[in-house]
């Protein structure tokens, strides 16, 4: 597909092993390719902009702003990098939904991704056991099942969220599995999107 | 969160115990905080506009305006809410699908969810099974597999249109369970998101 | 419901039987209703568009286009469907999401459905297990459990997309079930749809 689009988002709920695909595959493409992928942190890329525009002096001020100046600055941001994919291959680094005291926070919403038009939304995503265990292997080591459940939930969610984003941009939707012991393989995957 | 949002859009297909949820709620925010929440229903608002306007006589006149003259009408209830809910908090109580013969039926279109801006959009589930009791126990006690399968759909399918209404207005999505014997604790929760 | 839209979009993954259902539904509202129904393929609307623009000399030449060039055609191919729909019932035979290399690409972006103006989304869907099987009838027998959920997963994003696609644009979202030796059931629900 002549695409020219540059834009790959990599998401991936906590304990789903997310930054370490992302290394795999920014390797992988480097090796195999010679090119380099520029990893971008969206949080980061929005409290860069907030900064410069003089709107916050730290990163807790992001939150404590008016709706609608999050919203102007998140858009800022998506518009910033953007314009940094016109001269190299993007991956952001975020979330799809992030679980709050008050439910799921849009990661993902619409004047932003409207703003980056992405190639492709990853879901990076493992066996919510796994991802139980993962969570709790540095504190005890009872599994949970409402933890197992509300993970499955979780990327359940993230998934339909995915869908929205797609028929919005156009994005396709890639799930990406990375399944225990095979990382390289998620890499490999996660790479070929990057170079299609 | 400095959010300046105030409404809270609380849905949950029948039998899942909605209303119960939502008088806890309010109770407990009269309660505990001594703030009273307005509650209002989405079909009732529809239903005052267009009288108003002079568009209808009675409530099954609603469903048999032409679609653009519906929708107009859906828009100007949810801009006479977001009024509303400037000099109080809000809870709008209605439905994310409506099961209708010709499928589900879309409660919560983006011109409705745009007008109203909500904090967040709440889904009131319960366990399948236990809902399908609820529903047929004036009836038989026959407990049917179709009907529960059904309604799991039901629940499943509102969970992804949730998220786009996350994604249009970057309110958050909570999934507050409202489990056999604990309505209060579903209260609770619902006023944690009120008072948010 | 006073309902001045016309066109009815069916989807359903490859093995689904999709073909069949729209056959037995148009033949059932001739044989009941004596009306014929227009059944357009999307793919086939996007090509005759763009030969007839000069854009494109043979299919393959569609993917091949700008990422802008090719969503002004599909837009301007759901605006004629629409033209079409002033003047007969139609069906449009579609995808809500294709399985591809880089991952399930959006049969029914924004700007598609928001020319077309659909009155019903239609998933037409089957036991994953019996579509796994179908899709391998002709080679070996073997029951892969991989490709199994592959096609659960398949439908489950289909159903997500669908929602996003009701609250765009307002139409409701139909689960046709297509059963096993139970085509007819599933015509009849189609045609329903169309006559609603």
């Amino acid at each position: 597909m002549a695409d020219d689009r540059n834009i790959v988002i990599v998401t991936g709920i906590p304990g789903v092993g997310k930054t370490t695909v992302i290394n795999e595959a920014v390797e992988e493409v480097k090796q195999n390719h010679n090119e380099s992928v520029l990893v971008l942190n969206f949080g980061t890329e929005i409290f860069q902009i907030a900064s410069k525009k003089g709107l916050i002096e730290d990163r807790d001020h992001l939150r404590k702003m008016p709706t609608a100046k999050q919203r102007e600055v998140q858009r800022m941001a998506g518009e910033a990098i953007a314009e940094k994919a016109k001269k190299a291959k993007v991956i952001i680094d975020t979330h799809t939904l992030i679980q709050t005291n008050n439910g799921f926070l849009i990661g993902l919403p619409e004047w932003v991704v409207r703003a980056i038009q992405p190639k492709t939304l990853v879901l990076v995503e493992a066996d919510p056991e796994r991802i139980a265990e993962r969570r709790s292997s540095d504190e005890t080591r009872t599994r949970d099942a409402q933890l197992v459940e509300d993970i499955d939930t979780h990327q359940r969610m993230c998934r339909a969220a995915a869908t929205t984003v797609g028929t919005l941009t156009g994005a396709t939707v890639r799930i990406i599995k990375n399944r225990e012991g095979k990382v390289e393989e998620a890499g490999k995957e996660l790479a070929a999107t990057i170079m299609e």
